[in-house]
């Protein structure tokens, strides 16, 4: 395997490997860091700042200019400006990160960050007397000083609790709602999840909701996969089948309930602490975590149970946090634009935005929106799981092993997650991939694996000599055998560059689509947000040059990582967003492309590598 | 066994059975009728105002000068003046009826009478179309127009249900929460139930609530009778078995199950049309059915669990209505004073007026209301279930065979209820026997029976042949076996009159010690209201006679019937007296009586028959 470097992130002494020469931004969102950097990398602004803690980093003239001779000998960078050369530690200071806190803090200015939906207040009661024949209800109610609701099981709870707590205890409320006591003061104690439920991928972080601090992280499959690569075939297998909706919930319930657990044992806590879950994920998604059949989704015209945002009890659910607990689901937009949509909107504020923007979630299916404050348009394209490591001949998830940076020189050079032996490639490995492929001219203009024939002369012999003959063609081994995890070699198939090329055209389509509509053209676009958990980055050029998306500057784009599940924190950590995504979902349009006509010839165009 | 004549009541064809001599006002009440009688049936105002449709009644001269001779000589009659000596068949016009739905009418003048909580709307709804992509659930808000929250099992069943419907049906709603969803236009039925759960007793109704019309009507034993004859000795049996509560709970609630499958069934209605249940009871009866424990309430200082009104779901106390709909719970008021004293106060309209009034509500435990607008306070007081029929030789609840009214004459003429057979003696039978043994001296000042040796020539000889020598002193033999039901004849022991005097003293007492605290005497008193289960009617005199109540006119004391369950069949018909009774609740000052030295002074010298 090619030579890589070790990076040691501060201060929560991340490690993570990098290809020689890879710059600090890209090298942080690899440690899932997503990074301040407003001018888009082009070493203007100075915000992406961050300090050489051991080890050494050469500093472009850029960056003593912008951040001062003084402050670059100090070991401060320019993480869009200096590149990773050696193993090294830096310090990214919590300024230079753009966290769930911060995008809060920014939204709600001059106001505390944090209004966790879950908030406690402890109480010390004194208990009735003759002279004050009080209800044990009314003293907490008196104590509190808020009105608030109770469900039957608190009240049979309280009065053996109280008197075994010498009346001294911590009242649990949850959107206006006593849902437990706890043992003396645990004000301090405060977790909830939130989650991402994408058609192909799960993620979850377990965040302290008092000060917005994530505690824990996972993700997974979706173990729907067994009923169906896309939502498509899902809601098929539910109409077909009398019990296929019971199934398909069981079995994302169940992963969920893991890695809550997985989290919850990590962080050393009980799942009893936990309680409140925000979720989103596309429109069957959330059908299907309510028990709730999206079968409407299955015919035109496409139509949902519900689009609001809905609370449920988490054991109505089956899902194992405080008994009492809730679970908030996003809002849904319409169709198969769902609450990760909305929650993308959330996080990157493009509801707020004067200027235009497009953002691009890519996952198995790519949720696009266009526009600004005054009007958003949204549409799905069902780009397939191949973004996703699925339905790839050796498709795997962004996790450890994963190649997810691929690099053609006089060979190929790759980069995997966790610098682990290669076990299968991620999307980001396989947009690198395929876009080193067509700049050498390894695949033409349609796609087509050329033969090492043609390319004699036109390509280094170590690269071409990758190029195997199979029955439908040529395929291409990326890692020789003797270099990966199972000691067989990965491969690069035919067939999975056509399901890259039917994903990138359709989420190409659609943009287009969203731009006729809007009466715009990509000019007018100021800026555009690539998110998704497929990969930890996406190489802008590489993104532009498979056309995944338009031919827009590069500074102009930006990753922002798993937005939606960024979004999903944001409500976690303030219930006075409710109304904000209530009002995303309720203004933002939504365009069907599937019965588009217009949107067909965009797509079949889009096929083509236009580049080469 | 005494003749009797038959009373045909109209419209609603009720067969009542009365001694010859009976007036109209006491044999309505028979039939469960409460009339309007302003003037304490003095004869003046004529609001009592009947017809006679068969059978001859004379008319006295104050009927002619009220009523008119020509209404007169239509078969207009006063219940208050006329008197039953011959079967016949009589008219009670609406406006002459005192019901739940008239005072509710008196309340909320100028508005709509009825505003019950469940309500209905019909809806023909356009399925989405690609052009209007509307969630199934906005379609219905939109048709609602009005805001509301949604359980997510409504949320599941929507879609397929309005696909078989053909999107037209018919929307439940309760307390601002969309319940059901039925087939076709079903805003004409609209069923709920009153319960007033008593210490021994439980009385129900079946409503329609779109009209107030009463459907169906039953009463019970309450079944937790054998863990115990009053409140003090079930908590008892709570906080000395582990399961104790348990057992309780699920034996009121089986009965429960019975009484409504059992109204449902006269019906001819499904239970699962039920949406309503509005519930009143003492505040350890409310405590039991909703299964939260009132141990607190076995000890100084009495306190509750919860003083506030209650809404939980039906399914949750395993209570057999429909499967989403809800049980509303009275707020009690403090310590032993429950849902059902309020329910009093809000029946009788006691918090709006502005004289002074006293509510005793007789029951096994008597709570007792004194006060107007300005200022109301309450309390409880042991009475024990003598009123009921329980802990009496042969008593009995207020049913068919039950001895209603006793006379003494030359013998002793008893009338039952449904002139069955005697079986045993309700409360109100015993009380009436009891005044009439003060009355003729049978007992003496203290209760005790006296030897027929010592009254001869004093009582009629046939009466002084029913006092029997017993181990401790004399029973009376109030009806001979052969005219029993059983073959046995029906006793009063002297142990019987022993319960009877530490009931009515416990209640007088009670009286006493409130008039005290509210500084004032009997002649401040503007109305009585005598309320109970315990019998379809106290006669006035008989309950002075005893000193159940003070010595008050009687045209000042009214027999209001079983005003708990009507303050509950008025809550069912409106939504907007939830906060009437929050009022209610937190406004009326508790007093706690078993801790008062006063009182027990008070009650030893109400142990005697003064009168005598």
């Amino acid at each position: 395997m090619n030579p890589t470097v070790r990076v040691t992130v501060l201060p929560e002494e991340k490690e993570i490997f990098v290809i020689p020469g890879t710059s600090i931004l890209e090298a942080a969102a690899s440690a899932n860091i997503v990074m301040e950097a407003p001018c888009g990398g082009k070493g203007l602004c100075g915000k992406c700042k961050i300090k050489i803690i051991e080890g050494q980093m050469s500093a472009s003239p850029t960056e003593e200019k912008v951040l001062g001779k003084e402050a670059v000998s100090s070991g401060f960078r320019m993480s869009c400006q200096s590149k990773i050369n050696s193993d090294c530690k830096i310090l990214i200071p919590a300024q230079t990160r753009l966290s769930a806190q911060k995008i809060l803090t920014l939204g709600i200015e001059g106001e505390k960050q944090i209004h966790p939906s879950v908030w406690k207040k402890y109480t010390e009661l004194s208990p009735a007397t003759l002279d004050n024949q009080i209800s044990d209800l009314d003293l907490i109610r008196k104590n509190v000083g808020e009105k608030f609701c109770v469900d039957i099981y608190i009240l049979r709870k309280i009065r053996n609790f109280l008197k075994k707590q010498d009346y001294k205890c911590t009242c649990v409320f949850s959107d206006g709602e006593l849902i437990n006591l706890e043992p003396g003061d645990t004000t301090g104690i405060n977790y909830g999840v939130a989650f991402d439920i994408g058609t192909s991928t799960v993620v979850s972080a377990l965040l302290d909701a008092n000060t917005g601090k994530e505690i824990a992280l996972t993700a997974r499959m979706n173990p729907q996969a067994i009923y169906g690569d896309d939502v498509v075939s899902r809601i098929q297998f539910i109409i077909n089948n009398k019990d296929g909706l019971e199934r398909l919930h069981l079995s994302i319930i169940g992963t969920m309930n893991e890695m809550i657990q997985e989290m919850a044992s990590s962080a050393g806590i009980s799942v009893e602490q936990i309680y409140k879950i925000v979720l989103c994920g596309n429109s069957t998604m959330q059908h299907i975590v309510l028990k709730i059949s999206p079968e409407g989704l299955g015919f035109v015209p496409f139509s949902l149970v519900f689009r609001e945002g809905t609370d449920v009890k988490a054991k109505k659910l089956g899902l194992q946090i405080s008994p009492n607990g809730t679970v908030c689901v996003f809002p849904n937009i319409g169709g198969f634009v769902g609450g990760d949509t909305v929650s993308v909107i959330l996080s990157t504020r493009q509801h707020e935005s004067e200027k235009i923007r497009l953002s691009v979630d890519i996952g198995t299916n790519g949720e696009i929106v266009l526009g600004n404050r005054k009007r958003l348009i949204s549409a799905s394209t069902a780009a397939g799981p191949a973004f996703e490591g699925a339905r790839i001949s050796q498709g795997m998830r962004a996790s450890a092993g994963a190649i997810e940076k691929v690099i053609f020189a006089e060979d190929v050079l790759v980069n995997t997650i966790a610098n682990q032996p290669p076990c299968g490639i991620c999307g980001s490995g396989l947009i690198d991939a395929v876009a080193e492929m067509v700049r050498t001219g390894v695949i033409d203009k349609t796609g087509r694996i050329q033969s090492p024939d043609v390319l004699k002369g036109k390509i280094p012999e170590k690269i071409a000599e990758r190029i195997i003959s199979s029955k439908k063609g040529f395929d291409f081994r990326l890692v020789n055998a003797e270099n990966t995890r199972a000691g067989h070699p990965v491969y690069i198939t035919q067939k999975d560059i056509r399901e890259l090329q039917l994903g990138k055209a359709a989420i190409f389509a659609g943009i287009k689509i969203l731009e006729k509509q809007y009466g715009i053209t990509d000019e007018d676009i100021s800026e555009v947000f690539l998110a998704g958990g497929f990969g930890n980055f996406i190489r802008r050029s590489n993104a532009k040059r498979i056309g995944l998306i338009p031919d827009i500057a590069s500074e102009r784009i930006r990753f922002v990582g798993n937005a939606a599940l960024s979004g999903a924190r944001l409500l976690l950590l303030s219930r006075k967003l409710h109304g904000v995504v209530e009002d995303i979902s309720t203004e933002t349009e939504y365009i069907e492309l599937s019965v588009s006509r217009d949107f067909q010839d965009k797509f079949a165009d889009a096929m083509l590598f236009s580049a080469c």
